[in-house]
Parts: C-alpha cells; sequence; structure tokens
C-alpha cells in the first residue's frame, strides 16, 4: 500500500466526514464494533508484524491489542448512549430573567477531518486503530492517522483491516486513511480542512506541530500528549515501613515496556537513607529484570544522548548502570533535593527508557517546592502510611498533574469512565481534556446551539421524540431518554 | 484607586486563588450572590458612571447590569449543583476487560488564576463582573481583570464594589484584582501563575494576545472572541412571503447597540430582488431610528475606517448611507453572491458600527459556499418558509458558527443552559467552549483523577458521603446526591 499525497487523502477522509456527521451514534457504534471484531480476528498477524517492527515480546503486543478494541467498543458504548454530546435543551420562556427566552438547544457536533499522530511506543493502542482514532469515530468524525516511521508496515496494515472492516459494515472506509512521512504530518496540520489534531510523542516534535498548529491562519485544537517524568514522592512513613516492597515495585514500574511508557515513574523522591543499602537493594532487584532491545535505533541513540546529559550535570551521580544482552540495561541516576530546587532543569530532560533519577534525602518540607519544580506532569505518584499529613501535598500534586496515585505506580492507565490521562504542560497542550479514557471523545465535538429551529430539521439528539434516546439537560434537569416535555 | 503592577496584583491573586480552590461551590455561590446584591445597590450609581464613559443610554445600562447580576447569580447556582465538576468515580473492578481497575475518581478542580479581558461594548456583562469573571469564580478561580481603556473608571468603581462585596462575605477580596494599561495587559498573559485568559474583543488586538499566550515556555488555554460578521441568509420563500417585516427586523437588529454588538447581523443574503424598492424600503425603516454616538472615538475612527475600506472595493456599491447628530448614522453596502464567491475577503472585515453589507441577487444553490466563504461565525441566520428545502443549508450553518438562528436574528444572546456563545475562529479560538451560558464554567476547570487515595484525603466532592451534594456519575451511571456506593 502506497498512501497518496496528504491533500488526497484529506480530500477523502473529508467527504467520508460528512457522512458519518449524518449517521447515528448507533451506526457509528456498529462500525466500530465491527473494526474491532475484525482487528481481533486478525490478531495473530498484527502482533507478529508489531514484533518485527517494535521488538515488543508478543505476550505485550497481544494485551495491548485487546486494550485497543476494547478501546473501540467501550468508546462506541459510550457513545450510543450519548453522554458525549451534552444535549440540553431549553424551551422558551417568556418569563426569563433577562428577557423572553426563545428556544435554544445545544449538542456538540464532530468537527470534521482530525488529524492522528501516532506514538512510538503503543503500536496499537495509541495508534492507527488507537485511543485517539476511537475518540474521533465515536464523536462522528474522520482521521487522517500519520503511521509513526518506527512501525509503518504495521501501521499501513492495520489500517487496511480496518478500513476493510469499515467498509464490509457499510461505512465509507475513508473514515480512516493513513498518511506516511514528515511532509504530509505537516501538511495534515496545516490543511484547513482539518479541524483538530491529537498528538503522542516528544515535546520536541510535539511543541513543533503545536507552534505550526496555532499559526495558522485558522488556529485549531491541538491535543498534544509532549511528555511526562511522573515523580513518585515517599514519605518518611512509608519508607520506613515498606522499602523493600517500595524498591522492587518501582524498579518493576521503571523498567515495564522498557521504561518507554509515557507514565514511567522517571523521578523518585526518598528520605535519607543509606545510600550504600539503598544501592544494594536497588541492583539486587534489577538483575531479575530480563532487558529487550529499546524500540528502534533512533530512540536508542536518544536515550543514551539524555541519560549522559543528565548524568554529566555535576549535581548527578550515578547509582546504578547495567547492560542489557542487545541494548541498555538499567541506569539509576541520584541527586539531592537542594539541587533540584537551585536548578530544576536537572530534572526536566525526560529520559525515554530504562533509566531513572532517584533524589535522596529529600526534606518532607521540600516535597511540594520539588513538585512545582518538576513542572506539569501526567501522574504524581505519594506513597505514605495513614495518619500521614499529606493533604497539602496531594493537593499540590494535583495541581501539577492530571492523575494523583496513592501507594501505587504510574504506569498502567485503565480505560475507564473517570480517567485523566492528561495534565499541565508539557503534560498535555490541552490540560483540560484528556486523550484515555470516556471523556476523549468530546475533544472532537464542538456545541452548536440552534434557535428556534423547527424540530423537523434540528439533529435528532435533539428533536423532542430523542430518536437517538439519549440522555438531555432540559430546562436545567436531566433526564434519561424517557424524559418528556413539559 | 490606582492599581499596582501587573506582577503584585497577579501575586494578591494567586494567594485567593488558593483560598477559593478549597472552598465549597456553595459558599463560592454565597460570594457571588453577595457581589450580585452589593451591584445591584450600586445600580444608579454605576449605570450613570457607566453613561459617562460609553455615551450608552441608560436604560440599556440599567438592563445590561442586571443581566450581570443575574449571571453571577446562575452561574453561581450552576456551580452549587455541581455539574460542571463532572464528578465521576469509578470503583475498583478486578474483571475490568484490560485488566483490574483501581479505585478511579475524577473531578474538575480550578485552573487558578484567570487573566480577563473586558470588551468595549458590554461595560457590564462582559466586563469587570461579566460572564468571564462569573465562570471563573463560579470554577473555584481568582480573576485579574484587564479593564477596558474606554471605561476604565466605570470597570475600577466595579472592582472596588464587588471587591468590598466579597469581603463582607468573608470571601478573599482578591479574588477580583483589577488591572489597567497595555502594558499590564501583556504582563498578564506572559505571567506563570496565571493558567487560562478570557478575551473579547478584536481579530487584530485578540489575535496578538493569542499568539503571546501561545508563545509561553508553557502556554496556556486562551478564551478568545475575535469577532463574527453574523450572515443571516433569506430564501426565496421568506422574502416573498414578509419582505416588509424581513427589512424591518434587519434595520433593528443591525443597528441595536449602535451596530457595536458581536452578534450584529453584518451580512444579510438576499434572493434576487428589485434594488429601487429594497433601497426606498430600508431608507424608509431607517428613519425610525434614533443614532447616538459610538462608544469612543478610536471605536469611531475604526468604524469609518472599516466602512471606507468595504466601500472601496469595486464590486461593492452603497446602498444608503445616512447621518447620526453626534456621530454615524446607517451605512448599507451591496454586492453580488458571485463577488464574494470570487474574493471572500470582501465580507471579512467587521464593520464595528451602523453598517451592513447585503448581497442581492444571491440564488439558493450559492448559499451554502455563501456561508462557507464568510469562515466562522458566532451565529448564521436563516430565514425560510415551511416545506422549503434548507435541511442541507442548516447543516452547513452549524458547521461554520455556534448558533445557528431560525427566522429570528442573531442580536440578543439569552444566557441560559442550552446557549452556544462561540464557534468556529475567528468567532473563537477555542470552538468547543462558549463564553455566555452555563457550560461557560468548564473553561475554568482542569480534571484530575485520584487513584486510590484515601477517602479523607480525597476533595470533598468525590468523597463517599458526598458532601457537596452534587450529581456523579458512578460506574458509568449519572445519578443525583442521593446515590449510594454499591
Amino acid at each position: 500500500v502506497t498512501p497518496r499525497p496528504a491533500h488526497e487523502s484529506i480530500g477523502l477522509a473529508a467527504a467520508a466526514a460528512s457522512v458519518t456527521a449524518n449517521s447515528s451514534p448507533a451506526v457509528r457504534a456498529q462500525w466500530m464494533r465491527a473494526s474491532a471484531n475484525r482487528l481481533d480476528d486478525h490478531g495473530e498477524e498484527l502482533v507478529a508484524l508489531a514484533q518485527l517492527e517494535t521488538q515488543l515480546p508478543p505476550a505485550r503486543l497481544t494485551s495491548e491489542l485487546a486494550r485497543t478494541t476494547f478501546q473501540l467498543r467501550f468508546l462506541a458504548g459510550e457513545s450510543e448512549g450519548g453522554d458525549p454530546f451534552q444535549a440540553t435543551i431549553d424551551h422558551p420562556n417568556a418569563d426569563w430573567p433577562t428577557g423572553a427566552r426563545p428556544d435554544l438547544r445545544r449538542i456538540g457536533q464532530p468537527v470534521g477531518v482530525v488529524g492522528v499522530f501516532g506514538a512510538s511506543n503503543f503500536p496499537f493502542a495509541f495508534s492507527v486503530a488507537g485511543g485517539d482514532t476511537a475518540a474521533a469515530l465515536a464523536a462522528g468524525c474522520s482521521v487522517v492517522h500519520k503511521v509513526h516511521s518506527d512501525h509503518e508496515r504495521l501501521g499501513l496494515r492495520v489500517a487496511e483491516v480496518m478500513r476493510g472492516a469499515l467498509s464490509r459494515a457499510g461505512a465509507p472506509r475513508d473514515l480512516l486513511v493513513p498518511v506516511t512521512g514528515r511532509r504530509a504530518g505537516k501538511d495534515v496540520v496545516d490543511d484547513p480542512r482539518v479541524r483538530a489534531i491529537a498528538f503522542t510523542g516528544s515535546t520536541r516534535i510535539g511543541r513543533a506541530l503545536f507552534d505550526r498548529a496555532m499559526r495558522r491562519a485558522e488556529p485549531i485544537p491541538f491535543y498534544g500528549e509532549l511528555g511526562s517524568l511522573n515523580p513518585v514522592f515517599v514519605t518518611d512513613g512509608a519508607w520506613n515501613a515498606r522499602r523493600d516492597t517500595i524498591i522492587d515495585e518501582y524498579v518493576t514500574s521503571l523498567t515495564a515496556g522498557m521504561g518507554q511508557f509515557c507514565t514511567k515513574p522517571g523521578i523518585l523522591i526518598l528520605p535519607e537513607t543509606d545510600r550504600a543499602l539503598l544501592v544494594s537493594a536497588l541492583a539486587e532487584r534489577t538483575r531479575a529484570i530480563e532487558f529487550h532491545p529499546l524500540l528502534s535505533k533512533s530512540i536508542e541513540a536518544n536515550f543514551y544522548d539524555a541519560v549522559y546529559d543528565v548524568a554529566s550535570v555535576p549535581a548527578v551521580d550515578t547509582l546504578l548502570s547495567s547492560s542489557g544482552s542487545a541494548g541498555p540495561g538499567l541506569t539509576l541516576l541520584s541527586t539531592s533535593a537542594d539541587a533540584i530546587l537551585d536548578n530544576p532543569a536537572i530534572a526536566h530532560r525526560e529520559m525515554f527508557g530504562p533509566a531513572g533519577l532517584i533524589v535522596v534525602g529529600a526534606r518532607a518540607e521540600q516535597y511540594s517546592n520539588l513538585s512545582r519544580a518538576f513542572g506539569g506532569q501526567l501522574t504524581c505518584g505519594i506513597h505514605a502510611e495513614p495518619g500521614e499529613n499529606v493533604g497539602d501535598l496531594i493537593s499540590t500534586l494535583a495541581t501539577q498533574s492530571g492523575r494523583v496515585v496513592w501507594n501505587g505506580w504510574p504506569t498502567g492507565v485503565s480505560v475507564t469512565y473517570a480517567q485523566q490521562h492528561g495534565g499541565p504542560y508539557p503534560a498535555s497542550t490541552a490540560p483540560s481534556t484528556t486523550s484515555v479514557g470516556v471523556a476523549a471523545i468530546g475533544r472532537f465535538l464542538r456545541p452548536v446551539t440552534y434557535q428556534d429551529v423547527p424540530d423537523m430539521l434540528l439533529p435528532p439528539g435533539l428533536r423532542d421524540s430523542n430518536p437517538w434516546s439519549i440522555r438531555r439537560r432540559t430546562d436545567g434537569l436531566w433526564g434519561g431518554p424517557d424524559l418528556k416535555r413539559g
């Protein structure tokens, strides 16, 4: 499959966007379920292809594909229930305090073509058939997907399978159009027919594309996840009570997926502790890790660069540096709280791969300031014991991140109703939105209010008869689909 | 009152933001109601002051102040009910399809200090105590308000009254801090402590501030309303059935507030009609209009420039040009559909004041293309008769605007549940949000998910006991405050 030039692909997606915009959420949900089923049917083939291009072990890829198809079905169901559209009806009211109120009806409408940039590290779940695609399709949009260059064959094959499934289900296959190459990526960001961008990747590339989208004559929403350090704070109480467990779980979380997760616990903050004992415990635990090659040679090169840069800072020591058989092993660096508070930039360099920075000997009263020094995060974690006075710290962690994790680890982002994946910049360029969970759908809807429009000319979601049977708010009160006008 | 330098004002607002972030929506609602009551108490004084600076007639100012205090109370009530926070609880679930799900609880939290830029044309409703301020306070944020230079005395006095009311109600008075001057405005956009910007004004100034906010090391959301032409399309059927009424209502809407409304019907699209009859009907109707001076000399100068520029285009004719006693009268220009489709830029120049462009002789099949040529709008209007085939046109109008008005006029933006004020750029820099109506509150909230956090350390809105008694979604189901865990 040789993808077409971007402008042609966008044209196809724009035509498909008109079709899906005029379909019901239930029909779109069928299309998405058909896509999920077909991807599952092709599971073995796709996992084998993914393995070739990503070096990831098959078990991980198989579970990632299952997550991906679940996500398509889950978001399909959410859209079918109507929640993302936030349908709201105000009947005319002559006595409204600011003057007679007309009939006003508001509903989220699909924005049109969405440009999605897939991630290097999730060849399924954040790629062609991934979360952004699921959210866009559930909203009633079409997708032009810039396939990540590290797994282009897989991406194009996933697109082919999904386009076939869409077509067989009666949908326009161009609801999902893949493009490849840097030039095509820039064209997608620039094209006036593209109405929103979703991106998961590095701060450097993400910011460049964000700036590009903002420079358009007509800027468009840019939903970018640009990196996160995910600091985990350990209190005196927790460290005294269960340091072995903490070290064990920390190394497991840090090296999951060879540290190539946006939610890797990149910084661990510990109270004063015996350094020799710490190093020996970390080394002991590290021996149990099975190391794999990194996703690509360019990621490996960037990883070594980043580790070198951080390790070269005078205030940073190397605690541990193991080697893998076919690539890097685990590198653990350490520094002090004072060093970071003096120069927060030390901590800001994301080492995408199996490396972590441990802040040793931080005092409890420094924890909130440290959190602020680290900047915006997808997640902040805290390990503490009952009865410890950590209310203020938790409040601070919440101002710095999209998810606060208690006595746990940031890796593993469940796809649920209450999930939030996004936080202050650079964790997200749109921190009031999420890229995981049902709320992700809302990113690709734009509300439109209809004033005094006759019932038959309204979008179905706003008609009196509520043909989509969605939850709506009427004259200020939310009700089920059976709520009658009155 | 001499305002402090911006950095000091922002510091005060940041301290106040911490206090309100830890308050309940019900307490904040009391503060907002106290502010509204106090502003009403000072109504006569404030209206007199506004009259001096804006030239607006007292009746209009009195009703605008009533709208403003209603807005404070209405958004206070919405926040108290909890809807804007979208509290969502997922209980742990070992059988969740993507693997055991932890306890996840998500709630919108106030972003902190919001920088608000007031509008020239609504000295109350879109200014110091206006909609953006009401939404930010309802969200639990504090506001640094850049007072519009055209009504600075009024703005500072409104701030003084409101700050006094806040203080008496037990709130930090620095929930609302005024700043003045261009330099201060830029400082507000640049300051890292400011977490979002709300702006209502011109495309030129709005885009400059938007660009500034996007260039920050850490870009922040910029909720800008930058101008709109609000085209109104008249079908053959409507024109034949009731042209006199349409002309009458059009001139009324066009000249309301001397055409200084963001929702002024700047472009009227008519089918082929007798030009001489049209001009005489418009002239006849215009004679009944009482003209007032424009809001300021600079607005007047800009208005004359804009009218001159549009009128100078060879494809544009002047239909009517009346003069007022102390400023401009009504200017009506005309052009053809073909001229606009050839060169859409003709239509893009907003003439902020009593002027309109009438597209005469458009064919029905050109209407959708014309709508697209006009670009993003706050509103699009259509006048049609039952039985006319206008479904496709309405769909197109919806893709181009935030509000579609049927057989009515865009001026008059009711503050309700279903209102949407915002549309594709330049109508809004954040087209999935609104600056009027209850949904405006959500702009100043950022969701945070708490994973496995003990009940007593959760924000009150997420605790099992639901102490704020807000509507929440639990394990996928929305329920009232009485929904119990289980």
